[in-house]
């Protein structure tokens, strides 16, 4: 006899979440989901967090992960609610984190009539998943979820899509199923970190290319101990779904997202160590330049791949190399840029940036070409976390805020956002308001998806024509993101100059809500 | 030798599909799409209209293909983009719109580094689409284009998407490929007019159900003498791609969304004869419901497949049935209602409805609960055309009436939203400004989900839980549609009653640009 009487399926999944540390859910419901959305009167426990566009959901989901290291869940309307998440999920699968979207589905007897919303929803999955099942009776729907988190929670994370047909959540259920806990990551054997040794060790430059937990706190400073031992650098890839930064911990630089600045770079770094990192390859292909950054024949040796215990293969490779002791290099000095004033330049930007950065703040960067210097002028501040796009799809940034305040909410977070990127998931705003989200958002106004100026050059086309430039400007008409913000309950100003910018974060930062800032320039 | 010297694949294709007739390209391009820009200064011809998230412009199409009966194509930047505009692409293939994506993709060779916009595009495309393909030189592009116009232009349309890796779009191409023109629509067979024509004079009650071509003007003037020689009903599925309606025209009712009024009504259709339309079923499956909306042995036959040439097939019929000259039945009578005053109840939003729809207008119909008694009202009004949703997904109107009012600018666009299913493709209001397109939206500000609220006891759920209730409310906090609205460029007001929401649509009515209502219910 069940202990929950009259349990149906769709609360025999929300117990099985819960009971399997998943108690977030982003919420876009539509009929099929309404016995899970029912389930949570009878449930306590479970955070539901509306939003009023999937990709809202699914980005909030890739943020909690990176802020919280556990998944969330995502509850989506059939194969059209999935389609419209799947951009967020391609980039948190990009940043390795571990999601469970739960997919309503019609009654299993109804699919075949193909009803208007009617659609292969394991076909709509599997390119952004990488665990995908439809659940084909509430009496397994429980262990079919325990399933999904233990492939949500695997290091890495990843997407876990489990489709729930409207009868699964109707009909009766027995049990609860707890999900067994992710299994250890994998230890790095000794020739692995004897290789990185010996590179390290054989009077050539050499540079450790970080990634994963290798730039969490700890995994930067024995970084930092190694690099003090070896002299060796330290570098990550383009974008990294988490970085620590700050005062008094080692400064990693990233791989410019420009091909010929990305190769002078790792020109100069020398042989490389990947810790967590795959070989560095370019943004996109482009006529005349080469896809790999590195040169041909760089010595390159790897330490550990990305689902291992990094932090284990960092502490065997610092006690070979004997720098357990050893002082950290690359050691950011405390210290901030004086308040700048005037035009709002790029270097101007990084200034207020690095002067106004509270500790403890989780920058959300989607300034696309706005925030590329941002790094040296902020390194010296309190410390911090930086979250960049790793999947590359544009309307990250607001739904990734919502994810990293929600899962940390004593903590600011400071979103940087392009004002093309922003529209795309732009409903973000409405959830920031309705759950009150510490979030003080900075929209770099250049009225135009300005990245792609640059990259028409980039692709070979000379000379482009006004038609062209059309298709590449926002101004027709300006965008009033101060408007739009009040309409979705976010107050906000609009400021043009760094005095105006100080003061509107200041604004930003001393509330306790959301607060966007529309910086035109 | 080329008669375009110096083309390239991106310009081979964009030649190829003026050539094939498709000169509207609804736009969000990125780095891989830039090639494809770029021609658009050298070859004359094609209107791009830029769109600022993906799902406008997929839905644009469907909405261009309805009202102007050929394909637009859209760009749209790889994987993920593609993902932003499987919606309204799934909604367009239920409504059998014809649509030719262009999507781009990495250039060939550096698909295999795993870049971080790498994913599988082809599947991302299938399953909202019926031919997908991946064009690998920039030689075969054309011919490729061409396939892609031929696919979409089938009876009835076709999705098609056409991937264009980089290298293809800038490698040398050599000529122009000009589409076949769609072979002509089949003919039905003689014994299928028999059996609808003995089915209508058997003396029992009978229905022609009817979709697609049969529900344009022609169509139902045939149906309606048809009706008038045999006094059979005339009903269309619940919701229709294009509608035509007003005073003079046979009145077609649409089978309720309700299962229960949806099958009383059937129940009286008594024998049904399929024009262009499928047995009808139930829009979800829910507990103790049938999905069949039918009784078991409703006899039925077919006299025409919606791919068939539908008009021919009623030709045939009417012909055997002797009915050329017989009067129309069902005859919308001309007459409108009194302009209502007060609150905005249901009856009297169908009321300013029927006292204000404009000579031609194009009704764009997302009202989801509130409209559903709107047809009564109209029916006398001039003559219009109705559009509804086939596919089901949120996030529908506003595209389809910016792709309706491209096709048709003479007209003006009346777009009925919810205010929940708005949010899902809002930017669509920038796009409306930009191209100063001729809508007027009016949104029913519910401030709720509300069709969840009647799910909720559908699918057997009883005293939903205020956290159930709360997930489908959009209170908390209200939108401000006209500050929204106002953020993207589009003027509009706030109205609470059916003075305030008469006197802004003919605000709306009276301009030849976009215009939004926003009214409080």
């Amino acid at each position: 006899m069940s202990e929950h009487p009259d349990m149906n399926g769709a609360e025999s999944l929300v117990r099985t979440l819960l009971a399997g540390g998943v108690d977030i859910c982003f919420t876009n419901p539509g009929t099929s989901e309404m016995h899970f959305v029912a389930a949570l009167d009878k449930v306590p426990g479970m955070r539901c967090v509306l939003g009023l566009f999937e990709g809202v959901l699914t980005g909030a989901a890739d943020g909690y992960y990176r802020m919280a290291g556990k998944p969330a869940s995502t509850l989506l309307h059939l194969g059209p609610g999935l389609a419209n998440g799947l951009a967020n999920l391609h980039n948190a699968k990009k940043a390795n984190s571990g999601v469970v979207n739960v997919v309503g589905e019609h009654t299993t007897y109804h699919i075949k009539h193909d009803a208007p919303l009617t659609s292969d929803i394991e076909g709509v999955a599997r390119p952004m998943s990488h665990w995908v099942r439809t659940s084909l009776s509430s009496l397994d729907v429980a262990a079919d979820g325990a399933a999904a988190i233990e492939a949500a929670t695997q290091a890495p994370g990843q997407i876990a899509t489990l489709i729930l047909p409207a009868d699964t959540a109707w009909g009766p259920a027995e049990k609860v199923v707890t999900a067994r806990p992710a299994p250890p990551r994998a230890t790095v054997n000794e020739s692995a970190v004897k290789g990185a040794a010996e590179m390290l060790s054989n009077g050539k430059k050499a540079t450790l290319l970080l990634a994963g937990p290798a730039l969490t706190e700890e995994g930067l400073q024995i970084a930092g101990r190694i690099a003090g031992k070896t002299g060796c650098g330290l570098l990550s890839e383009g974008a990294n779904a988490r970085l620590a930064r700050g005062a008094g911990l080692p400064q990693v630089l990233r791989i410019p997202f420009v091909v010929d600045m990305a190769v002078e770079m790792l020109k100069d770094a020398g042989q490389l160590v990947l810790v967590g990192a795959k070989p560095p390859v370019a943004f996109f292909g482009y006529p005349g330049k080469p896809s790999l950054l590195y040169q041909e024949g760089t010595p390159m040796t790897r330490l550990a791949n990305v689902e291992y215990d990094i932090i284990a293969a960092l502490e065997a490779l610092e006690a070979e190399l004997g720098a357990q002791n050893s002082e950290m290099a690359h050691v950011a000095e405390a210290g901030r840029p004086d308040k700048p004033s005037g035009e709002p330049t790029l270097d101007n930007l990084a200034a207020v940036m690095g002067n106004m950065l509270p500790e403890g703040a989780i920058v959300v960067d989607e300034s696309v070409t706005t925030g590329r210097g941002f790094f040296p002028a902020t390194a010296g501040a309190a410390r911090h976390d930086w979250l960049n796009n790793r999947g590359g799809s544009i309307g990250f940034g607001m739904p990734v805020a919502i994810g990293a305040a929600v899962a940390a909410p004593d903590r600011k977070v400071v979103l940087l956002e392009g004002d093309g990127s922003g529209m795309y998931t732009v409903q973000s705003l409405w959830t920031m308001a309705r759950e009150n989200l510490d979030v003080t958002t900075i929209v770099f106004s250049n009225r135009s998806y300005k990245i792609l100026r640059g990259e028409l050059t980039n692709v070979g086309v000379q000379n482009p024509g006004p038609r062209a430039i059309d298709m590449l400007s926002l101004e027709r008409p300006d965008l009033g993101w101060v408007d739009m913000a009040k309409g979705m309950g976010v107050d906000g100003e609009q400021v043009s100059d760094c005095e105006g910018l100080m003061r509107a974060m200041e604004a930003g930062l001393q509330t306790d809500g959301p607060y966007l800032i529309d910086l035109v320039m």
